[in-house]
C-alpha cells in the first residue's frame, strides 16, 4: 500500500515484479502446453472438406459453428461485460472491477480449454478444440467470476491469479465427476457453475475474513453513476442468459427449449423481485442492489432444467421463487453471514448464486425424475438424458437420484477446495491491501486525479488530499 | 412524496404495499395462466425429431431457432438496453429509466405471450410457442417502451403496470386487426409498434397533463455523463435496428433485404440529423438531444417496407427525409405541443416514433402499391405479400390502400385506448408524484448519498440536504 | 471558436453552415449515386426463389445472410460502440467521440459501399449488395475510425467528414490492389485496415501538427468515469473481434478457425498486457490506457493469419507479442513520436494499429510461405489460398512474397495518401479550433451546464464561468 494511514497496518502491495512475473510465466505455460497439446478440431480443421465428405454432409452449415456461434458471442458478453460491469457497483473500485475481471477471464479461459480438453477432447494425444470448447472455457471462468464476486475488493490481482488456477482445475474436475462419472444434465450449470462457483467463493472470502473491515465501510457503496454502469453488467447478463443456458444443448429442440424457459423464469423473477425489494423496505422504496443482483437469479435457476421438459409456466413459477428467495437473502442472509458467520460477501453471491443454484439443481433433479416417454417422445426422452449405452436402462427416477447426487458433489468440492485454496490465499506474499485500503482502486491502479475526486476530499476533510 | 416542499402539494407515493401486491398479483396470474394455456411450439418441443421426420427435414438447421434467434437476442438488447438507457439522459432519473423500463417490460413480454398467443399461436386450446413469439412479445413491449418515453418522470411504477396491461392488450387487438383482417404486411412495425405506440402514449400524457411541471424543471435537463449513458441506448438502437425489422420477415430473401434496406435509411438519417441540428441552432453547435433521437427515426420509417424491394437509394431517401422530420420536431413541434396542446413529451417520442412512424406507414403503402411482378419476379410478389388463399385475386393497389387503412385504424385505437388508459391512470390512487418531485428518482429509490449530490445541494441552498 | 480567451488565437469554428451544406452535399450524392449504382443482390432480391432453384439449393438457410449476419452485427458493434466509446476516455470530449465517430462512420459506410462495389460487386452495371457487402463497408470505416484516433480532439467535424471521403476512397484502392492484383489474403485486415489505417492517421496527424498543443494539456486526461466508459468500448471490441477476423471468411472451417485463432491471441495479449504495464511504471500500477487499447493488439496482430493453420498456440505467441509490443510503446514510443517526429497521437494508435499491424501482415506472410498440403489437406490448401485459375501454379513461398509486398503497398498508400490528404486539410477554410480549446467538446456541442461542470469552473478560477 502506497500511503497507509496508520503505519502499523501497512502492507507491501507493490506489486512491480510480483504480477509481470506470474503473468508472463503462466503464459509461457499456456504457450508450451497449447504447443503440446492443443490442435484444431475436425470442424476448425483445413481438412474439413475430406471431414465434409466422410459424414456425408452436404452443407457448411453443419458445421456446429453456425449452431453455436452466436451463443458463444452471447456467453463472452456476459463473462466480460457482464459480469466486469455488475461488479462496478462500488464508488471507488471500477477499474478493479472491470479490468481484475479481465485479467483472470483471460487467464483462465486458456487454462480452462486445456483442463476441459484433457477431459472432453482429448483425441491420439491431442486437445481437438472448436467452438463448443470456446463457450466451455468461458462457462468455467464464469464461476471464477463468480467467485471473484465475494471477494471482490479484498484481494490483489496475484490472488485472484492463484484462485483461478486452483478453481478452474477444481471446477473441470467437479465437471468431468457431474458430467462423466455421475451422467448428469447441467447444460446450464446451475451446479457446476453456480452452485460450485458461489461456495467455493463463499468458503474462500470466510476463510480470508477480514475482521476490521469497516474501517473502509465508506467505500462499499456505491454513488449514483456506479449503479448505472452496474446496471449495464445486470441487463446483459440477464438478456444473454437465455443464450447461456442454451449455448451447450443439443442441436435443435433443446437449444429452442432452454432458451424460451430461460427467458420466462427472467420475466418473472423482475416482478418478484421489485415485489420484494419495496416490501421489505420500510419506506417502501426500490433497491438497487436487488435490481442489480436478483433479478438475474431466475436465470441461475433453471440452469439445470431450461433444457428439460420444465414448460414455460414452470419456468414462472422457478423464476418467481427464486428472485423472492434472493431479495430476502440480500435483505436478511448477507448481514446475518457477515456478523455471524464471519462471511463477508461484497457482491451477495450468497443471494445471486449459490441459494439459486441450489434451487436450479434441486429442480433439475425433479424435472429429470419427473420425465415421462409422453411427455418427451420415445426418441425425444433418450436424446434427453442421453439414455444411450451403458446408461440405456437408466430410469427417470433414478436419473433424479444421480442430479441429486450432482449437487452434494459440487458442494463438497466447494467447501474442501475453497478452504485449501482459501489457505493457500491467506499466505502473506500474495500483496493484498490492509482492511482500510479495501475497495479502492488506488492501490493497484493509476487513478486520474480528476474533479470528482477534489470534490471528494473537499468534503472529506479528514482524507489526506492526493499528492 | 417523501419529504414535500409545499405541504398543500404533497402526494402519497409510499410504495410498500401497492407496487408488491400489483407485481405479485399479476405474476400469479400469469403462472395460472401459462398453466393452462401456454407449451412449447413444436420446434422446441422434445417431440421435434418425429416432427423433423413428418415434415421431411433432414437438418436441426432448418429449425426456426437458427433462423431467428441472433435476431431476437439484438431486439432484446434494442428493448431492455436500448431503450432503457436512452431514457436515461436525465440527471436524476437514471434508475427510473431502466429500472422502470426493466419492470414494464419484463411483465409485458409474458402478458404479450399470451395476448398474441390466443390471436395467433392457438391450436386445441393451447398456445404453442417459439422463437418467433418471443420477438413478438419484445416488439409489443417495445409500443409500451415509447409510450413510456412521453411519460417518463411523472408517473409511479404502478401506474407504468397498468398502462402495461392494457396497451399490451390493445396492441394485440390493433395487430390482429392490421395483420389478419386488414391483411397489411407490417414487418418492423411502423404503425402497430411505432405509430400506435406513441401517439398512444401522447394520448395518456395529454390526459396527464400537469400544469405545474416547470417546478421540476432543472430536473428536466441532463448532465455531461448521463448524455453518455443515453448515447449507449442510441448506439444499440441503432445498429440492432436491422435485426429488428428483419426478424420476423419470411426467411431467406425476405430478412437480407430488410436488414439491408434499414442499414442505408440509418445511416442516410445520421446525415441529415446532424445537417440539422447545427443549422437550426443560432450558434450551429449539435445538440445531443437530436444525436440521441434523430438518428433512430430512419429505422422507423422503413418499418413497413424494408422487407419490400424498396431499394437501397429508396432506403437513403426515406432515412434522409426522416432525419429531418424529426430534427425539426424536436425544434419546433415539441414546444408547440407542450404550450399548445398541453402534451408534455419528455423524451420527444413525437419526433422519434410518432411521425417517422407515420412516415413509414406511407412509405409502406406506396411500396406496396407500386409492386410489380416485374420487380418481385412472380413466386417473389406473391410470397412477399403473401398473396395466397383469398387474397389471391388482390392487387398491389388494393393492396397500398390496406395499407393506408392500416395506418388509420391504428391512429384510431391510440388515441381512443390511450383516452380510456389515460383516464384510468388520472385516478388518484396510483401514487404518482407532485410536479415539484417529477424526474427524481429519490420518490421511487434508495439513491446513495454520494459527493456528486453533495455538490448539488451545495449549489442549491434552496433544496434541503438530504438526511 | 466562440469564446476565445486570447485574442489573436481565436479561429472560426462557427459550423452553422458549412457542416448542413457538407453533410446534405455529400447524402444528395448519395443518393443520386444508390440510384443509378446500387441494387440488391441475388441472395436479397425477391427472385430468390428462382435464383435457388438454378443454384439447386434446398434450403433458405443457403443464404449468405445465415452465414454471416451474426457477425456482421459484432463488427457493426465494434464499429459504433468499440471505437466511439474506446475515444470516450478523455474528460471533456465525450460527445465528439461518440457522435463525431457516429457521424463519419455513417457517412463512410455509403461511400464505401459504392467504391468497394465498383471494385468487387459490379455486375451489367449495377452495384449488387448483400450482407457481406455490408461487412466490409464497416471494415472500410473502421480504417477511418483508426486514424481518428490520431486526430481526435483536434479537428472539426468537416474536417472528419473530408477525411473520411478521400480514406475510405484510398481504402478501396489498396483494398483491390492487395486482394485482386497480388491475390494477397487478409480477411482480418492487419494490412488493409490496421496498418493502411494507422500510417494515414500518422501521417495526416504529422501533418496537422500543433507546436501549441500543451495549452490544452489539462483535458487530455481523463477522469475516472470517463475511463469506465472507455471499458466498455475496448470490451466490445475485445469480445467481438473474433466475429471481425471471421466475417468474410470462406464458410466452414475457415469461419471457425479464425474465431478461434483470435479468441486465443487475444487472452494472451491480456496477460502480457497486463504484465507489461506493472513492469514499466516506477509504483508497479497498472495503467488504465494501457488495459484500454494494448489488450487489443492480440486481435489486430493475427488479422491476416486468422483464418490460416496458425494454430492455438501460434495465436498465443502472437498475441503475446503484440501485448508486449503494444504496451512497451505506451510507455515510450508515443512521447517519442511527440517529441521528437512532431506526431502527436491522441489514443496511441501507433501502439494499437500501426505496430500490431505490422506485426500481423508479418506472421500472415510467414504463416502462408509455411503452409503445406499436408497441413492443410489436398482441397484445403487450394480453397485456403483460392490456389485456383491463373494462381493455380503459385507456391506458399511466392505467395508468402506477395503477402510481404501488400505490406509494402499498404505502408505507402498511407504516408502519400496521409500526406496529401492532410494537406487538404491544413487548409483554414474548415473551422478547426485554436490548440487551447482542443480536447473540449463546448466548441462542437451544446453542453449542459452541469454540477461537475460548477465544480470545475469553481477550481478553475482561470477559466471565465459559461454563461
Amino acid at each position: 500500500m502506497e500511503r497507509p494511514r496508520h503505519q502499523g497496518m501497512a502492507k507491501n502491495t507493490y506489486m512491480r515484479w510480483r504480477l509481470p512475473l506470474i503473468c508472463l510465466l503462466w503464459e509461457v505455460a499456456m504457450i508450451v502446453l497449447f504447443g503440446v497439446f492443443v490442435r484444431f478440431g475436425p470442424e476448425a480443421d483445413a481438412h474439413w472438406e475430406e471431414e465434409k465428405r466422410e459424414l456425408n454432409l452436404t452443407s457448411d452449415m453443419e458445421n456446429d459453428f453456425y449452431f453455436r456461434y452466436p451463443s458463444f458471442q452471447d456467453v463472452h458478453v456476459m463473462i466480460f461485460v457482464g459480469f466486469g460491469f455488475l461488479m462496478t457497483f462500488l464508488k471507488r473500485y471500477g477499474f478493479g472491477a472491470v479490468g481484475f475481471n479481465f485479467l483472470l477471464a483471460a487467464f483462465g479461459i486458456q487454462w480452462a480449454l486445456l483442463m476441459q480438453g484433457w477431459f472432453h477432447s482429448f483425441k491420439n494425444g491431442k486437445i481437438l478444440i472448436g467452438v463448443e470448447n470456446l463457450i466451455n472455457a468461458d462457462f468455467c471462468v464464469g464461476s471464477v467470476c463468480i467467485a471473484f464476486g465475494a471477494i471482490l475488493g479484498k484481494t490483489s490481482p496475484i490472488q485472484l491469479l492463484v484462485m483461478t488456477l486452483f478453481q478452474v482445475t477444481l471446477f473441470s474436475v467437479n465437471e468431468y465427476i457431474l458430467l462423466n462419472l455421475l451422467h448428469v444434465k447441467d447444460a446450464g450449470g446451475s451446479m457446476t457453475i453456480h452452485t460450485f462457483g458461489a461456495y467455493f467463493g463463499l468458503t474462500v472470502t470466510r476463510i480470508l475474513y477480514r475482521p476490521n473491515l469497516e474501517q473502509s465501510k465508506d467505500k462499499q457503496g456505491s454513488v449514483y453513476h456506479s449503479d448505472l454502469f452496474a446496471m449495464i453488467g445486470t441487463l446483459y447478463l440477464w438478456m444473454y442468459w437465455p443464450s447461456f443456458n442454451s449455448a451447450i444443448s443439443e442441436h435443435g429442440d433443446a437449444q429452442h427449449r432452454s432458451a424460451i424457459n430461460t427467458y420466462c423464469s427472467l420475466a418473472a423473477c423482475v416482478l418478484t423481485t421489485m415485489a420484494f425489494s419495496s416490501m421489505l423496505q420500510k419506506k417502501g422504496k426500490l433497491d438497487m442492489v436487488h435490481i442489480q443482483n436478483a433479478t438475474l437469479a431466475g436465470g441461475v435457476a433453471v440452469g439445470t432444467s431450461a433444457e428439460m421438459m420444465l414448460t414455460p409456466y414452470g419456468s414462472l413459477i422457478v423464476g418467481s421463487i427464486s428472485g423472492i428467495v434472493s431479495t430476502v437473502g440480500y435483505v436478511y442472509f448477507t448481514p446475518f453471514l457477515e456478523s455471524r458467520l464471519h462471511i463477508q460477501d461484497t457482491c451477495g453471491i450468497h443471494n445471486l448464486h449459490a441459494m439459486p443454484g441450489l434451487i436450479g439443481g434441486i429442480v433439475g433433479a425433479i424435472t429429470a425424475a419427473a420425465a415421462t416417454e409422453d411427455v418427451y417422445g420415445k426418441e425425444g426422452f433418450i436424446k434427453a438424458f442421453d439414455f444411450t449405452g451403458v446408461y440405456q436402462t437408466r430410469t427417470p427416477s433414478v436419473q433424479g437420484g444421480f442430479q441429486a447426487a450432482g449437487i452434494v458433489v459440487s458442494l463438497l468440492m466447494a467447501f474442501v477446495g475453497g478452504a485449501i485454496v482459501g489457505g493457500i490465499l491467506k499466505l502473506p506474499i500474495w500483496g493484498d491491501a490492509a482492511s482500510e485500503n479495501c475497495f479502492e482502486d488506488e492501490v493497484y491502479w493509476e487513478v486520474p486525479e480528476d474533479e470528482e475526486s477534489d470534490v471528494y476530499h473537499m468534503h472529506n476533510p479528514d482524507k489526506p488530499a492526493s499528492p
